[in-house]
């Protein structure tokens, strides 16, 4: 063994103190022809503008005694679709193959090629028994080399060990990784594990989602978040990659039970108590007829116009709006976490007896409440929120649901919030203002 | 079983063709106190400064017959500093354990906060051999909580299991996600594997790198990519999400075999052939003087001067700028791929008798006579760098490398380049072109 350790001390006098700043320098990066170069902020350009290319990507560099340093800033853009469509699996309707193509000329170019286009597709396994054929006849019928993998996605089975099953078949499968987007079709636990596969490939590869439940439709689709569970923990592991798009197609929600749909309800129900009255009066009015309908009357009745397209729609604005601007999550301040303070610890205690949005309105309930004895909100406008939720079929209440438990879910999230807790709370109707340790911000 | 084939069939006839744009419009998003909004462009903004924020993420909507889309576009930006160091190891250098502090603030209150830190490490088991005893005397030291994870890191554990692995023993250590990094001690495959882990752990735990040879020095080091082996193929799952620092002191060098000091020349050289003429006559001029000494001249020998600084100092420098505006790769475009054409196919079959940095100067010698057989290249220049090659005691050949393998290697290469081989190539001592499938782009 070499004398590392003389060595490495020899010289540490030097560096007792973190090193004072000598000299500073701001760079910009430039293309010119195929070379990138430093070119220091606020010196000017040479070349025509189709000869180079400024990046908006920076380095400082702070040059000290004894040491070196480089600080990179560059901004990586993502861009996705979210498309409300329908009649999605219709032969006839190329979306699901081509409609994440952005680049008209390239759509153009997709839709003339006359190669044999590829897909690989997971499909959860109670989706397949409802819709496998018209999938298989999908692709057939378009002349698409196609392999579905039809898989049972649950909390359960939400590992890395899926995940790494489904890149296997992949790999043998073999897809064009700039070309052939992986599709996944289910619940938010299937488009969770494929967008965590699709991700990790080839340190990405584009997928698509199409979610099948009222809770994915407006939850799951919009943002950038996959994961699976690890060692018991909820989307303990996963990446913040949005899919390249997103279809919904409402008609999926015609199979799925009542409760899921109460389930999905209490996610467009946060974002109503959060940010959008009109939204709360359209559940409020119509909340029971969405539950009897399934939201399959986008052909329209008078006495209710088109109160599911409107629901689903003003839904998945509200969500990108907060989404949009926070992909990675960076900002803690987010009314998207309104009702996700104290339900994942409830929903981990209480499974399989609350789905998430039953277990997220057990939170927003005791959240109301909350806001109710803080004044914030009156006793007119509680009833009306509870009243509400009752519509919707949404308990408001659960056994497990204990002041320890709740305690402890906040203790919870304060360790992973930088010190800070942030609560999210009705000050309204459909306004909200953050509580941040005892003061209130609105 | 629901009549679901039926229903989705009925509205068939319209939707034959890919709906036609009818009405778009773009909105950028606006936070007003707490909420965020979507507002028009072009259209003025009420409130004070101080009250609103308006983010750089976009939202164009697209209204069409029986279809809406939303395209989101938004940056993440990514943050990290590289730092060139000395005495990293000595107890009183703060900087591995706050020097990944961008923020003044956040730094002086990190310096003198008096409750307990805590780090996990993974560290390479050579490396833990050879630097463990001094590792831990500077946890130790420093009262700092630790737990050091001793691994065997190479290209046959390279995989997913020892991600989880890993991850499973951070789980029970238990990290601040926000504010304790974890941090990789070891090669480019040590610090690969938990670059990967870090990324993955609660969708994203700011992990920082200490490369420990001269190929990460210059190369693992400065970029954002990470991840592991799949299915006997090279990094075929991973992520591009960059660590929030590397800290690189050359001391670890010196106790690395020759043959790895020349493994980490053949991707500095690649740099100097490509863009840096000045690093191409420190190499052919300091080379030997650079293998004899293992990096360790920074102390000044009169006629070698600072040789070493001078060189990893230009080759991070030429790195960053190739790699900081392209951090996800999207361009294809890379200088940086010079190189690496051949090599990954050669590196997998000669294993484990060429290592990486081998297998890229085979690559770059084959290219090399390319260039000039096409005239981009003199018989001197080409001479000038064979020359090069020989003093960094790198090969130029391989008995591997037959058309066979050459000719299989590109033939991939075009499969995942988007149907457009780009191939950069020298023109000169320090000077590139790109040759794009028949033309040349220079």
């Amino acid at each position: 063994m070499p004398a590392s350790k003389e060595i490495l001390l020899t010289d540490s006098s030097s560096t007792t103190v973190m090193p004072k700043v000598s000299k500073k320098t701001d760079f910009q990066l430039v293309r010119v022809k195929n070379t990138w170069c430093r070119i220091k902020e606020g010196e000017p350009l040479h070349g025509s503008e189709d000869e180079i290319t400024v990046s908006q990507a920076k380095i400082a560099e702070i040059i000290s005694d004894g040491e070196i340093s480089w600080t990179i800033e560059a901004p990586i853009y993502f861009c996705y679709k979210v498309v409300e469509t329908c009649s999605l699996l219709n032969p006839a309707n190329p979306t699901l193959l081509y409609g994440h193509i952005r680049d008209p000329e390239k759509l153009e170019k997709a839709l003339n090629n006359k190669e044999v286009q590829k897909r690989f597709i997971v499909m959860d396994k109670t989706v397949d028994e409802l819709y496998g054929s018209i999938v298989r006849k999908y692709f057939d019928d378009n002349y698409v080399q196609h392999k579905i993998l039809s898989l049972p996605t649950t909390e359960e089975t939400k590992s890395m060990d899926l995940v790494l099953d489904i890149l296997q078949e992949v790999q043998s499968f073999g897809i064009d990784r700039r070309t052939e987007p992986i599709i996944a079709i289910g619940g938010g636990v299937c488009l969770d594990i494929v967008g965590l596969a699709a991700s990790l490939y080839r340190r990405r590869t584009p997928y698509i989602r199409v979610p099948t439940t009222l809770l994915s439709y407006v939850d799951a689709s919009v943002g950038a978040k996959n994961g699976v569970n690890f060692l018991q923990c909820k989307n303990k592991l996963g990446t913040y990659v949005p899919p390249v798009a997103t279809f919904l197609d409402r008609v999926f929600i015609q199979t799925i039970p009542r409760q899921h749909i109460s389930n999905g309800l209490g996610e467009i129900l946060k974002m109503a108590l959060m940010k959008h009255k009109d939204l709360f009066d359209l559940l409020t009015t119509h909340g029971k007829f969405l539950l009897d309908t399934k939201f399959q009357s986008h052909n329209g009745l008078v006495d209710h116009g088109d109160a599911a397209l409107k629901t689903t729609r003003i839904a998945i604005e509200t969500m990108l709006e907060e989404l949009a601007p926070n992909l990675w999550e960076d900002d803690l301040n987010r009314l998207v976490d309104f009702g996700h303070l104290i339900s994942p610890e409830l929903e981990m205690r209480a499974l399989p007896s609350l789905m998430h949005g039953e277990a997220v309105n057990v939170d927003m309930a005791f959240m109301t409440y909350l806001s109710y004895v803080k004044g914030l909100l009156s006793d007119k406008e509680k009833t009306r929120i509870i009243q509400c939720m009752s519509t919707l079929e949404l308990p408001v209440w659960h056994k497990e649901c204990t002041w320890h438990l709740i305690k402890k879910a906040l203790r919870e999230r304060l360790k992973h919030s930088a010190g800070q807790m942030r609560m999210p709370l009705p000050t309204g109707l459909g306004t909200a203002g953050t509580l941040v340790l005892g003061g209130l911000i609105v």
